[in-house]
């Protein structure tokens, strides 16, 4: 289930909002959903930054403690993050304050870079040294041994020399930068609140929720510089093709969303559709795994005519609950989480629309649920390709070996889930979704082929990536 | 909306499981949505009773503290409280076990009972001391005073005495006791996990998580004593009248649960069908507050053929956030919680389904939020009628001044909430739902007609109650 | 060491002061000496009480939590607790407050009941509950029975009943009481603030820090009653026999204290001077077991003429350190808490005076701490008898069967330890000290004469309270 | 009082020990008084380092967390720190592990440069960032842009760029390094366990309570390399004129250490006896401000044959109790902390050793507890000159304003103490106490004379180094 892929990040950013930390802290509730684990801010006064990161939620962070309380200024940055190593960790939360020759600086930072071992050997090599396993911390390094004479240079000749994905924002005690790399992997807009006060974000959620009024995407390999001169922008590069991240449609960007120019609720609703053409199914009603799944299965409900259900329901309390092996079956961890609903589900031909198939141990246990529950039959119908590939642009799936796309055929997938039908929505069918612009996207995960390379580290510099520092 | 309206309790109770506490706090889980306060259970190991209650979920409860994992015993009851007061308050948290002239003797109670004042002013004339504020202890003092020569005669003589709605369990060192008012107000169910595993709960969602079969109902006025003879059943009075509290189906009651003989999901798809019957609405779109709405909303939208949509998100990470008045505007706290799905909304015509209606001012936000997302009409649909009355057997609603349909004709709460119409379901409505045995529910809420009589208090007595204690 | 001893409780009072919460909190931690388990307060507005207690120091209670700072009076009542069993546990801490036939009524509750067991036994036969494992609930138990019209008359009447150690204080909407057993076994004094505040306390020394004056101390039999008509004095039995307890001036108390007529300090100092007298020593100087044994050990240096010197620092910091068996030696955990300032010790013929030896396994490590730190010869001189008697007066001993005089004679445990010689102060020596009046005090537990009588319970009552509750 | 003079570290390493975590968290807990504010180690297994630090008590950082228990090694670097900034700060926290060219390293340092912000300033210049405040993160800056072949190397050559007081451990994956300035300011000190296993402590005490036997000091300008070629000995620089801070014996090492080659309670003792001749006084008793001026206190005793008595009782549960100005008099915190001894006090002429005088506040009311006692006279005699100047080397004092010595005369100052008199021991005393190496120690702080030079600063950087970071 898509619930083991993780987003790495959501940032947010607010420049001279008469309450700049308030909304940012706002707007930082509304990108929880990319990243719970860690939450951050860096304020400015005019003079000064200050910073403030704590792990776990966003409300964890917005604490009545007595730090918390003491941060003030007008221009902010926020950042929420998904930790990828098992251990959380706060030297690896975000955003990252340092000093450097021209007095303060701050990175909040969404994507994957894939040069950025070899920039981190290579300033090593010549005597830098590294506190995280970030890669923003690279930005900032690039940044520091820039010899251009205003920071909107040095920040552009930096972003140059990075390869990969990136979604950035950069607060010094003046000025708010947000940049997006030349194929635009993930998303980053503009917004406004009143003549004043500029708010950057990953998703257009979170400038609903602060109120502010959509303006445009940061394109790529654009860098926008907000100052009290007003809005300029740059380009640090030359555009590249674009290659935006098709999984921030097919389940991390929140449905209420606009992301690369389209309604995530929309396009989800459209895989449903080609889902349903796709892969008919003869069946009673369509259920969908909640919440991620909810918009794709009324598209297949629509499409099909079968009428749509609540089958199972979400338990939302349940957090994270120490479930040992003893009690109750093996099951119970799933159970916790969903709770089948018997008078919808008995006797019952079932479509189960998910969005996507990972490890697929879950989904198996939540298809004996269904059929406990008196399921006559089950059609499971997937709104994404077979996932087979890693991401190197952001994305955290489980090991690749865990992938159970590259160890199972689809009927050998149908058979260990224990379900009488399975199909993937193609990744044509995935493209003709996207219409006049397929071309436009990634689909690296499903197709293995790359638009911006493939990462570039060693075995060894890998084994130092796993240390654990707090 | 009814995340106003707090139910009191869940209880759970394991015979000779061989991991009760195990088996206990799965099913705790499952009821959770009954009471989010505080969590507790007590255990036998046939000798004597230990118990641990704490604040917070039950997740909070049964972390691996050095003291939650010392307790140990075959026989186990759990409770889970909603809070009615401002504060929480560990002393008012359930189980509550005593020392008394057989031993020690545990409960857990979910209900209200209308002459507790009464009862426990007789008996502190008597020289009787009381610590908390529950009914619960109520029926502890009174079993503690019984003659009878058995504990099974001293809990039926009790029980006799109270008047009310009462789903208990008594935990003492080798037996489990299972009892409900004659009137069966609230829900309370048997069921057996293998031989010699008997399980009680409120909801027949905790059976399902912990593996047990559903047997039956525990009958109005019966007493089930459950111990190493078996499960033996006795009446402790003649049956009442039926009054099964209709607002488990409307609202509180899980939709995967059966209680009183009906599948909760089936009948609160009944009450959209016959509000859709009865205020019909010409639409584009059904749509729902999620979660509890879901399922009338869908039969709504069956019923009226006009299709449904999820055009609001729930956002479940943002628990209790501190919001400073200063933060955004006066919407931001419905605007964390939930989010408008602006493709779905945009331009159409929309009819929201509500389960019920307290105060009105949250609804009327989300409805500006609706309003904000481009929705062209909106008719709200509520599945219960207007909420008049308060409840004197286990709910517990805001002040009773504070609920609008004291304060407004239908027609100015729809001005209030600014809306195109308002329709409640009637309450003949709600009974024709219930087909051949409309008079078996309790419609006092919304009728002022109280099967059980209405609480009998005096003004003194309800000054003693407020009073906080740890 | 003594401190493996715990005196269960210290009790604060303030009648009508200004900020009466204020100043009982520090006045508990004055008392905080008596019990570091958990800390409570009751207080009263004149129309309610409200109460508060957690588990740990005095400073936890107090902290800044929403509960506490809502807490209001001019009444107060406090207590400072040492559980007695090894999981500390809320619901045994204290002040309890109950309602009863005439309203509310708290309880704080310092010493131990004799008969308490008896009286429970009896109240549960009439069918009373009991929640925790208080001696303290018994009273509460007693005055709610009680037919008496008044109050003060219901208290005085079950004073009466009550056998065994106790320092009292109640707290009604309107009044402060304080009372103390005929014999006198624990202290309790009465103070004044200013002309309106009246304060009682288990210690002068929590007069001092509230800038009280000492006015005289509640007499053995006499049940004091402050209220807005004053203090009116009353008798609820003839006086008993004086038995004060000689620990308190061994151990218990603060040094600051002065309590029973006498100053702590200037007693412990008399016990060092005969204990001089009684086991003189060649040595070169006179070190104390900090902090404890200070006092006494000034006085044998002043009356020996050997010069005090300070040879073991005690380490504050160290609280409940977790030390696993593999950190280092078994001497790890003495090692944390006393350092042996070897250029005091080396080569140095030591007097080393403790205030009492209870296991003896403590005094053993830290008697090898000073050999490896070159101590010539060590003698230990303890300035109480050999503690042989458990007590049911209100101290807690480990297990009977551990007290090493019970295991061994002088030259046994002399060997056990250690030491070169060995001497403790004789039960003739203590009297002695105290001069005209050795037998108003209690020895019996170095002597096994109970002034009061022995505790008198029997084999199943004591299983039944040694269970857990919270 | 000295508790307002805050040291800003202690440092533990052990080398190939069995068990070098748990080691280096007992020899941490001997280090506590050195800084309370945070703690923290790395461990490395050879192959990789891992760190872990928390804010407050070693005892806080020990505790059996998840990620606490994952850390393993055989060689472990540990840190103690006093915050200087009001707010604790985890990322200034130590030890700092960093990623470099040559793998990993982590520092840990006690002391204070002089020369930190110009060689910050210079590596900023030069493209550096810089992550804390930490003069330590300097340290690494250094070492990873040294060009030469080997680390020793490298390391030697950074630490001749740094000029003020360190006294540093470093840990590579197989390597422990120890190294101390020129001047030997602060003190550090080698020792051995069994045959494999070294250790290096800021204080012998350290050495004690991990059972390791003590060999010798780090040397002034060495630089030791333990690995698992044995232990190495370099020099790094040409020894300077040696400075060793006198406050280390005065008040900031523990009076069981044995630092810079004498130990502490002796030189305490013996600035006790200087006093005394210094400044003679006509009283009945000697007193100390406990626990640090005890020594002295003794020694003053001693000196004068007037008898030392325990006139104040200092209670340790008090921690950072919050005492609303509203809780009693001005004087309840100082209340809180000393319990005067009013047997003790009464009607005597007292002679008050202090170890030494900050901003005078604290003491003054102080005094005016002790006069409250009854004392008929007070002469305060403090055991150092008055402090005049701003510690460049490590210790944090006050702001320079509030030092009273430099905002009052003598006389001037006692009568702020409100004492009959104040004497204060002389530079001359002191150096006296020193015997034939008097010039071996620094008396800046006193004196004015800067042995290493002053701290050389801008304001600007200052401002820098003011802000908050997490």
């Amino acid at each position: 289930m898509a619930d083991e892929i993780h987003e790495e990040c959501g940032v947010i950013g607010v420049f001279n909002g008469n309450k700049a930390l308030d909304l940012a802290v706002l707007g930082l509730h509304a990108l929880q959903h990319r990243g719970q684990e860690s939450a951050g801010v860096a304020v400015s006064d005019g003079r000064a930054i200050h910073s403030y990161r704590s792990l776990g939620l966003v409300a964890t962070m917005a604490r009545k403690t007595k730090r918390f309380m003491e941060l003030k200024g007008h221009i902010c940055i926020g950042h929420t993050r998904y930790s990828t190593t098992g251990t959380s960790n706060l030297i690896n939360s975000q955003p990252i304050l340092i000093d450097y020759k021209r007095g303060q600086l701050a990175v909040a930072h969404n994507g994957n870079l894939i040069n950025a071992d070899t920039l981190r050997s290579d300033m090593e090599e010549q005597g830098s040294i590294f506190q995280s396993t970030n890669d923003s911390e690279v930005f900032l390094h690039l940044i520091a041994r820039s010899k251009k004479p205003s920071l909107v240079e040095m920040i552009a000749e930096s972003l140059k020399k990075v390869k990969g994905a990136f979604s950035l924002l950069f607060l010094s005690e003046n000025e708010l930068f947000a940049a997006r790399d030349p194929h635009g992997v993930r998303p980053l807009c503009l917004g406004v609140l009143d003549k004043k006060t500029a708010v950057v974000a990953s998703e257009t959620c979170a400038l609903d929720i602060m109120g502010a009024r959509y303006v445009r995407d940061i394109e790529p390999s654009e860098l926008v510089c907000i100052s009290s001169k007003g809005i300029q922008s740059f380009r640090f590069a030359p555009p590249g093709k674009k290659a935006h991240c098709i999984f921030e449609y097919i389940y991390f960007s929140r449905p209420d969303s606009r992301i690369f120019n389209h309604s995530v609720d929309r396009l989800r609703r459209a895989f449903g559709h080609e889902l349903a053409r796709e892969h008919p199914a003869k069946a009673d009603i369509v259920i969908s795994v909640p919440d991620s799944s909810n918009t794709a299965a009324l598209g297949y409900a629509h499409a099909s005519g079968i009428p749509f259900e609540i089958g199972l329901i979400r338990n939302h309390y349940v957090g994270r609950t120490f479930i040992s092996p003893a009690q109750g079956d093996r099951e119970a961890k799933v159970k916790l989480k969903f709770n089948p609903v018997r008078g919808v589900l008995k006797n019952r031909r079932i479509v189960l629309v998910e969005d996507s198939i990972v490890r697929g141990t879950t989904l198996r246990q939540l298809v004996s649920l269904i059929r406990n529950a008196g399921a006559k039959e089950i059609h499971i119908r997937v709104s994404s390709p077979p996932i087979k590939f890693p991401c190197y642009y952001g994305m955290d799936f489980p090991s690749f070996d865990e992938l159970i796309a590259n160890n199972k055929t689809i009927e050998e997938t149908r058979q260990f889930l224990g379900v009488d039908s399975l199909g993937h929505l193609s990744i044509n069918g995935l493209r003709k979704c996207m219409q006049e612009e397929p071309n436009n996207y990634c689909y690296a995960c499903f197709s293995g082929a790359y638009p911006l390379g493939a990462l570039k580290t060693s075995k060894n510099i890998f084994e130092n990536r796993k240390k654990q520092r707090t």
